[in-house]
């Protein structure tokens, strides 16, 4: 069988040192301590080196995406160019972004660096799909994408340089789309799921992507930039991001204050729309457009006071505004203070009216506007993984057609895109679960189950030499080298002139699970100091607890609850032939 | 254990359908016949997508590479941005290379895409690096470089796009940077081996890249850009490629013919130097400059006759030519026929002249410039990697310095550093292996070990319908997946309406090692077709015909040589019950 191993053995000269001060472990931004403990280099704004514990880590995380895509979801692995001509960008429009990093070759042909790839893919299927019966496919790669952000900040939270896994789903017909769509997101799921890290879905706006249905990723978290709000009734628990959630007041039509205004016009001029809303409110733009949508069918862009008027004094007659739409916000009524219209003159003919929609930003108590019982409740966020369906948006202008059962060769194929940040949930987990102390990894993508230190094998600067014995140390870390699941997590090549205080501090800060004590005086028993977090124990014992009983007299075992202020949670001390047995009980739970 | 799986399930979606035409297989340039059998496919020109059966061959290769240098050299695995910052390759005067795609984010400011990593590295080392005791170092990573080539061709094997694996080394002084530099090669050589196919080191000259020794890996092939020279004595078997190889005529002084020369200029504008060399001969512009290395100092480039004119008519009196060296070929003498020289008025005491060096092109069958006594041979190949002992070329301009055991901070790095051409490597073995009927893989980089083909599940169109029994094919497909070597080495999802033959030939066509055909009429036996070359068994017995009058009868084994101009080798027909030991045995010579 071929595998892909990671590496562990010399890493040793890429990583830090020397624990982090207290203080910049206490109250630096996690971006910051990720960094300084190696696990990445930033090169320019956004832009970075991931270094051999970034790199372990991140490779972790990318083989559960991968496993689990493979056996879920079928999905064929490739891998597309990273430089993707214009001409695709330009038929998809979406070539005018300023985001998009963009070059020319020698000869002057234009390109950008991809930051997602459905032109790309779209392009390539042609040579695969021509018939129904080529369908469906899932394809997706791991690899660099590239965004010029404005304002990159947060070390790889928000990255001009980014990992991402993007997954392309291609279907028949809208059934097939949908299925694919359902069970891409049931893998997303069980992937963080396996991360043991809470995320919540939301159902989301698709934005510059497109397409009907979208459903993102949310890591709950105060320092996050997002904003989703969440049901507190049982039987509905609907989630969505600030965009997309439809809230009602709780007691209806119960304003009497000033109402606010905005307008929206439609590409052809020739709908306005007049959205009316309690002042002090923010409209939502998104919720806007929705409900004017079967009204409206040109694209809509908001337009300001003064700018209708000029549009109204250039305009042809005939041409002018022959649609005037008022949107009310179902929290104003007839009695609230509303504000003049634009215009001195107008047909009331044209006017219409929508009432009882809500069409602004939803604050936390207000009803669920899915359910209309349960109450809103906001948090903080951060993005981690978006899902689109795409139905035809990027198939049309590209052309991608099939034949279908009936030999009608015009058929456009119906397709999906999937994305997780790689990179991005890497530092939101690190966000998620650092403390005062350093990183705590779950064991799932730590880039070592384990760490094991010893004695200095030269006695350090000021204390007196002594004629250290490495047998005890080489004996334990032999074992664990035998353990096929053991071999490649443990790290054990940690400053051997350092103390081996220093080097506990240093495994704890860097969020290793688990560091193994080996000291000359304790032997032959063995510490293990628990770092790792433990999950989804609250309401159950620990898998050693339940071993415990049995065990603790054949394996000499004694366990030592920490104070809550210490960096590991509880400390085992075990015969040193036990040591691997009961590592293996330990990593059940972190 | 954590360990990356390479993914066989789906990739039915994203193979070929049909095998190609014996026309198209026998004719097609390897590049043509790689996209058409769905390994890559061209976006751009010299750009390229990864399909899965190419990812999966650039993996287990990539696999190869990592496990080496991870066991052999200890390295350090990371992954470097991709997108460089223009200051740090102004730092090293290679900002001006019109190969590097460049360009601006939004803020104006300027990058290039990496085409190779030394300035990134070396920056990064300066975290890593503060005292001798913090080296050696050596750091690797496999990753995408970009090279804005004005000629993109032959596919993988000139593109402007491409994988490689770009090691670095980092040394405290000449002896360990040599040590690293000989370990590192050693390590390639190894890499080469395990591949089963032939690749030889030259010496080479080091390009842009700088340094003082370079090792250029080349595989032989007719089709190759490159030339190298062997010498045929057993003592020597100096290999070198035609820009490094030094050679000398077989008698001396025998020639009297007219001698051609030509100039380099110093670029003080100091020194002229005349090469004097037989007419009908190559001028060897590196030989040319390596010839006066001691005697001059600054850069050499090549005038013509009528630039020098020019030159010395503008030149102040003073500063000209106050040197003029002449250099003879060694296969010239007095009695040649020489030019005059382009300037009338110079003084005879500026002349300075060496003798007897070889600075012309080799030609077969001259004499070896390493040994003497051996004869050169030139073959054409394909550089698949390339090493560099670079000493101080980066890390003198970006200040990359250390504290020696002396206390010295003033010490600059010794470095070095390798590529390997991930994809030109598969693109070139495949160059090398395929006949007239496809690709033959070797079995350490193929896409899969064996497929297992069937007759179609549904009649195919015109035979007769009938009744068709899978549970045979699925038995055995089941042997294969249970174990754990084979589990992810097995195609067997071909397309099921394409007849048996058919699908054989695409097995073949795609340079699978071994087809395993599972027919109804043959169970309970079963018929293994070997595509794959046999390596090093020209002068031994293959690993299966050892154990084969031993297990013949027990297996119920019969061996069909096949016709040679089959595209298969021979033919075993076995036992159902010993498929699996029938393949491993085979595997080992594939």
């Amino acid at each position: 069988m071929v595998m892909r191993t990671l590496f562990s053995r010399s890493i040793s000269s890429l990583i830090p040192r020397r624990p982090l001060s207290k203080q910049i472990l206490a109250n630096d931004p996690t971006s910051d301590i990720l960094e300084k403990l190696c696990y990445f280099k930033k090169t320019s704004s956004g832009m970075f080196h991931l270094l051999p514990l970034g790199i372990r880590t991140t490779d972790k995380f990318t083989q559960i995406v991968h496993d689990r895509l493979r056996t879920n979801n079928d999905a064929s692995y490739l891998s597309l160019s990273s430089i993707s001509p214009k001409q695709l960008w330009q038929a998809t429009n979406r070539w005018d972004n300023s985001e998009l990093f963009k070059l020319k070759d020698s000869k002057k042909n234009d390109f950008c660096l991809v930051a997602t790839c459905e032109e790309d893919i779209t392009e390539l299927m042609k040579t695969f799909i021509t018939s129904y019966k080529d369908m469906p496919i899932l394809a997706y790669q791991v690899g660099k994408k590239y965004r010029d952000e404005l304002r990159p900040r947060s070390g790889l939270l928000r990255a001009r340089e980014f990992i991402m896994m993007d997954a392309y789903s291609f279907a028949k017909n809208d059934l097939e789309a949908s299925k694919m769509f359902q069970d891409v997101n049931k893998t997303f799921y069980e992937i963080f799921q396996e991360l043991k890290i809470p995320v919540v879905r939301a159902w989301a706006d698709s934005g510059d992507i497109g397409g009907d249905q979208s459903i993102e990723y949310h890591m709950p978290l105060m320092t996050g930039e997002s904003t989703i709000f969440t049901c507190d009734n049982d039987k509905c628990n609907h989630v969505a991001t600030d965009e997309k959630a439809v809230s009602y007041p709780k007691e209806e039509g119960s304003f009497t204050g000033d109402v606010d205004v905005k307008y929206g016009l439609s590409e052809d001029h020739s709908t306005l729309i007049c959205y009316y809303f309690p002042k002090g409110r923010q409209l939502n733009w998104n919720l806007a457009k929705v409900s004017v949508d079967s009204d409206v069918d040109s694209k809509l862009r908001e337009v300001s006071n003064e700018e209708i008027i000029e549009i109204f004094q250039n305009e042809n007659e005939d041409m002018m505004f022959t649609k005037i739409l008022r949107v009310m916000d179902t929290r104003i009524n007839s009695r609230s203070n509303f504000p003049d219209f634009p215009l001195r003159s107008y047909l009331k003919n044209n006017f219409g009216q929508i009432d009882n929609v809500s069409i602004v930003n939803a604050v936390d108590d207000e009803l669920c506007g899915q359910c209309g019982t349960g109450h809103l409740h906001s948090q903080k966020s951060i993005e981690v993984a978006h899902t689109f369906n795409l139905d035809t948006k990027y198939s049309k202008p590209l052309q991608l057609k099939f034949m279908n059962q009936k030999n009608n060769s015009d058929c456009l194929v119906k397709m999906g895109c999937y994305g997780i940040g790689i990179t991005r949930v890497i530092a939101s987990i690190a966000e998620f679960t650092r403390d005062s102390h350093g990183l705590r990894w779950p064991s799932s993508i730590s880039p070592y189950y384990a760490s094991i230190v010893t004695a200095p094998k030269k006695p350090s600067k000021g204390s007196e030499a002594s004629s250290i014995d490495n047998s005890n140390y080489e004996e334990i870390v032999g074992m664990f080298k035998k353990d096929i699941k053991w071999a490649n997590n443990i790290i054990s090549d940690f400053n051997n002139t350092a103390s081996m205080g220093t080097n506990i501090s240093l495994s704890h800060s860097m969020g290793i699970p688990m560091t193994i004590i080996v000291g000359n005086k304790s032997w032959p028993k063995v510490e293990i100091e628990v770092r790792g977090k433990k999950w989804n124990t609250a309401d159950r014992l620990s898998e050693w607890e339940h071993k415990y009983p049995k065990l603790k007299d054949k394996y000499d075992w004694k366990v030592i609850k920490a104070n809550p202020m210490d960096a590991f949670q509880e400390k085992h001390i075990v015969s040193h032939q036990h040591v691997v047995d009961v590592a293996n009980l330990l990593l059940l739970d972190l």
